[in-house]
């Protein structure tokens, strides 16, 4: 079978975090952050949902080696994230405030150049059920 | 970080609605609409989810101020809707059949409007857990 | 194996109701009952899950057949309420506030004489995700 | 009210199965497939999400008449699956290594043609909460 | 009717936390807690389920008014912990390692003194889906 | 703190299994087990929850080392049977009807010895979201 099959893989990780830009007032980062710039931070369960996107393998019936991707995301992402202080902890994070969008960002940046290539189609994050962001790569 | 990030949100609504077409005879609407035309109504919890798009502002890392969203989304939707019977509480599905397909219709048209021009890209509303609608304003 | 195993079969209905007190002021009642005393109802998905109790029986591993649990719950409960209006369309519940605790009681009395003599443990209603009622019979 | 909307329908199905390659080593299976090449197979509670798109129906306000999509989503694939073994007992799966992947492509393949022609617009199979695929007939 | 009705109220809340004890030396620390005591803390999307119990009031349906709950749940724990950091921020918490268990007691205490008598039955706390707690008061 | 708290782990696992009694005719299997019996066998994926009690540690705030419970689970039932058939692969359940009783009385056995005495309160397995058993060793 051929045509494009887009196969998502879903992870999780806890981690704090607070929101602020060093550079506003307090007031100011009060007004636009909200209980999320609470100056001893806060956390969330995140879910990540990475896909990948391409014809399946016709021997293997796979898109791609899925244990591969889950390798990926463990090493190249969870491993650095997950039960860890998003503000302080994490390399690809110093100097970015940890909205879920720049998280997105930063996973995509992580991620792409160790899945086969043009393969990663997008990354979704949830810092809740209610609220989630995807980026594509564009 | 730039590029285009969707980010969602999702609330909940619980309502009553019928769907029947007044024109149709009694058993015309009990054919077409089956159990969703019960006379005296039925209803849903019904949970709507509201994604913008847009570049990361590099300043506070926020594709729109989501509060805003938020509001928006109680003010010129949720509040029309919640706990009210769709056939008859609300001003604007007045004379429109309460399926899914035409309560995304009407929320994206109370929504546009008030969020930033441009950035609304898709609203999707679930009606059970197995039957939802996304409609993206095209 | 013996012992006693808990069994629970779990449900789904959708429903409109209205919380009122005929006997209330407009103003009591809108007090007491909030939105959910909206003069033209609202509704939910509901979920229900009945538990059984009692020693697998050793030929078959099964507590009782759950395709009777099943069909009893069909044709004594969802069969009246599902795509209802549940305060004038359900004869179980004429005069009955519907409120979710009510529903539970009368769910309990609508399937108790038909399920094996001692075996019904539990029933359970969830109006939302966020509220729920339990009612063992006693 | 006119416009393009997404309308998604969803089910679920029990059936077991094993990935391998009849022209591999069991070695090669083993190492490509993993615990999914497990001799005596193993099995899933899959969900299917099956989206058609188009224009509500001014008189109705469905897109399509939902009960047909149910009806053919039973007839054509459900009936076929649930409570299945994925490598013996499906015709259209003969010859068919399970991957999710090929599961979503058959899925198409045998609901297409029932559907009106065009609205067809992706099947989504979930294997567990954490591995999905989606085929948009690409 | 009456009867007991077991009545639970669900809730959410984000926070981040840090499981050690100050007394254990760092190594001991991460022996028993593992990655919870990473030093900058991490953190959680918790839910909390507060079940009141007893016969519905005759005259309303209600075993309590839920309303009433809701604010006590608000003012007396939600307002300390959401968005919140255990181990500083929560007057309640102080001196006590913000396990999920010793957060569902001092829910609990904090809630207890302000629902009707008698009428608490547990309090459920879950860090993740896949850890919770209960706390009946015994 | 004292009292007793009650702390879930829970987990997933998927697997075959095909539910029939050898002494009974292709009819009987067929009758009480209807499309369980598929003599070619069908899947889930399963969910158990496995519930501990006791009084939270005063130093570690912990019921027990929840480490210790997850190695236990992993080692003592999840390695036996995911992407297992539990007809065939699974020493414990050999002779043993596979039903979800029968599971769930099973993993009590295969845990209850190894965690600390008196402690297990619960074993619940979730066949699917809407049926699931549990077993208190009672």
């Amino acid at each position: 079978m051929n045509g494009t099959v887009y196969v998502t893989r879903r992870a999780h990780f806890s981690a704090s975090h607070r929101l602020f830009d060093p550079s506003f007032s307090d007031e100011r980062n009060a007004e636009i952050f909200g209980g999320c710039s609470n100056p001893n931070g806060h956390g969330h369960n995140y879910t990540i949902e990475v896909t990948v996107a391409g014809p399946p393998d016709p021997a293997t019936g796979f898109v791609v080696d899925l244990k591969r991707v889950k390798q990926v995301l463990q090493e190249r992402f969870l491993a650095f994230v997950d039960h860890r202080n998003l503000n302080v902890d994490v390399p690809f994070l110093r100097g970015v405030n940890p909205t879920t969008e720049n998280i997105a960002v930063a996973a995509w940046r992580q991620l792409a150049p160790h899945i086969p290539a043009g393969t990663l189609h997008s990354v979704r994050i949830f810092e809740t059920e209610n609220n989630f962001v995807e980026y594509k790569g564009e």
